[in-house]
């Protein structure tokens, strides 16, 4: 009896947008956005704030609800924004799943209805799970609110929760209603949440963009000193990368094993257990690329003056480029812990190791196997590397860059 | 600044073989099936066998292992399969999911690795559900082993569990790596788990080929007395009409509030959980058809001649098109339980309520709300129905149909 080959095709849309006082009682943008999806209306809504972001923002609430009674003929604001406690815990405690779906339940939201998370980039992971498994999927709008949540995990199509201490053991790939990004909410970010995510950027410009890269190096300074219009640049550009490697891949849903954003995050998903994710996410990362670009260069693939570059330029966005759990020994073995993140990357993956390295400036290459006496003597290098006068690269001239 | 459209195509592909005995030592599919789609073996695989199917193929599993033992270049049998209870209790109790998800991080199973779940349409449902959400799909091969999960459950995108007294509030949309259809699991089933995947097939006949409808009425008779080359015809264009509307409806992941394949199912929903479960999926479906069906003819939109050819040929399959659970009142007021399925269908559902109800054998329509009267009308007159010799349709001579 004849077999059935099926092929089914589904398309994703959604936009990501870019503004300031989202919530404000003038911007259109989050009704806009929600006119253009919804054939039924008033819609049911549900608010869930990160609560670093409600205690930097005490009016926000407030401001939601004012926003939602002001367009009752469109939202229907279910109940007062609830606010949940983000970072990485919020991904470590499975409670926190069952309290949204409790309420999806409770409220009788459906896959016509709306939640919209604001925080960072652990919480918006946590929410946009539970929303993409309930009624096999709520629509979701993210609006993150830190650089990392902005530019890279907050605009993507993937979620997920940690468990039996593995880094997003559980989830989906989800795309989701829209992105609204509202730079307003960078203000209030501590130092450490504003230099990490940029961590990101440099990882994405390193296997995409060279002239990226060279903006990024250009405005180090300016960018660690907190300058809004060059975060901007960096944020749209950066998420603009990662959406179109992401969109033209030809592989957004991974069913391969190759995952060039991966770039840095073997060593970057082991570190962050490793330090009890004391380590922000962008710093691991930070410390990830640093480590894969030192072993490119100690393997011959990367120039040194490149190699030099990569380090000056995340030093000097005030990213530590070495941790000292780069150097832990197994309890029982004679093995560096971090060794261990290469096979549980490559489990991560799925089916064969794929690294991503650096073969210049603005161009990854892959590889399928890292030798580890050369992992550890880049560690070693790394331990006391400290910014130098990198030899001036041979490239052209580029005019100033304009954001 | 501006905004980013973003668009994500994925191509979803996977095949539904259909074939007879499939873990005997020659038989090639299996193999086939993961060599086709391996870049790199052994890979591993675990099997989880329906309670019911163990109970009934006691050498299955000792099958299993002897396959896999002789396939060592291609497969490698984590351990030995897993034997889980299936039925709809395999949907109700979230420990099921916990028992999957503990097993694919203790074996270290991947997304290029395959979890083959051998059971009915729940089971399927359950463990489909655990392999979609563990590292966002670990890949999954279906084995069905009832007519109903041969020709509708097991062959579609979705997946799911039971939470907060709902049917299927939690899933994902997740196509499976392949299915494979083994008709010898058939021979096994109880007389009702052998009629009531058949309700299914008279569901889709009725809203999208009137030749099959009457290829399953002038087979009534001998489907119902078990002969396995009408069966295998039934389930093989079952099967197809589903996959077909899947990926030609333009919706496949039903982002709309439009779903035909759920004729029948809005009643059906709500009386699973009226019955404690008692009631077969397929036999609340059967009701269900039979309600609905009712409903049109009493509109108006359907004439008397149809309505009696579903009803008959409902009934000579065996199917029952009343159960007292239609009539029970809710505890504290006057309404009939039955109706509250009609706004959880539509929370189900999302956006606006949709109903599917037949214009004439083989072709749907669909209504955006139904008369409750007249849905009490509908039951009652089901409650005295009995076969009655149909006055034969004005309808073209078709040959007979050969399988």
């Amino acid at each position: 009896m004849q077999t059935i080959f099926q092929s089914v095709q589904v398309t994703f849309r959604y936009a990501v947008c870019f503004t300031n006082g989202l919530f404000g009682p003038e911007n259109p943008l989050l009704e806009e956005v929600i006119r253009a999806q919804s054939d039924s209306l008033p819609t049911k809504v549900f608010f869930i704030v990160d609560g670093g972001v409600a205690l930097h923002h005490p009016g926000l609430s407030g401001e939601i609800e004012s926003y939602c009674r002001y367009r009752t003929q469109l939202l229907t604001l279910v109940q007062a924004p609830l606010v949940m406690e983000g970072g990485e815990c919020a991904k470590n405690d499975p409670a926190n799943v069952e309290v949204v779906y409790e309420a999806i339940h409770r409220l009788g939201l459906d896959r016509h209805s709306y939640i919209v998370v604001v925080g960072g980039g652990a919480l918006i992971d946590m929410v946009g799970y539970a929303a993409a498994t309930a009624h096999r999927g709520v629509r979701l709008i993210r609006v993150p609110t830190t650089v990392l949540a902005q530019n890279d995990s907050g605009v993507g199509v993937k979620n997920g929760i940690n468990a039996y201490n593995k880094k997003n053991f559980l989830g989906t790939f989800a795309p989701p209603a829209a992105v609204l990004n509202d730079f307003d909410f960078l203000c209030t970010l501590c130092e450490r949440d504003w230099r990490s995510g940029m961590a990101e950027a440099v990882k994405v410009a390193l296997i995409k963009d060279a002239k990226f890269f060279e903006f990024i190096e250009e405005h180090a300074g300016v960018l660690s000193g907190r300058d809004m219009p060059a975060m901007e640049h960096l944020i749209h550009r950066c998420a603009q990368l990662h959406l179109e490697h992401i969109a033209g891949s030809g592989d957004p849903f991974e069913f391969g094993s190759s995952r060039p954003l991966d770039f840095g995050h073997w060593a970057a998903h082991k570190l962050e257990p490793l330090t009890g994710y004391t380590l922000r996410h962008g710093e691991a990362v930070a410390v990830g690329i640093a480590l894969d670009t030192t072993y490119a260069y100690l393997s011959g693939l990367l120039a040194k003056s490149d190699w030099q570059r990569v380090l000056n330029v995340l030093l000097a966005l005030g990213l530590a480029v070495h941790t000292p759990e780069l150097s832990l020994y197994h309890d029982r073995t004679d093995a560096r812990c971090i060794l261990q993140g290469l096979n549980e990357f490559r489990e991560h993956l799925g089916g064969k190791l794929t690294i991503m390295l650096l073969a210049r400036i603005g161009q990854g290459i892959e590889v399928h196997e890292m030798d580890e006496d050369k992992i550890i003597e880049s560690i070693e290098l790394l331990a006391h590397y400290q910014i130098q006068p990198s030899q001036e690269p041979c490239r052209e001239q580029t005019p100033a860059l304009v954001y």
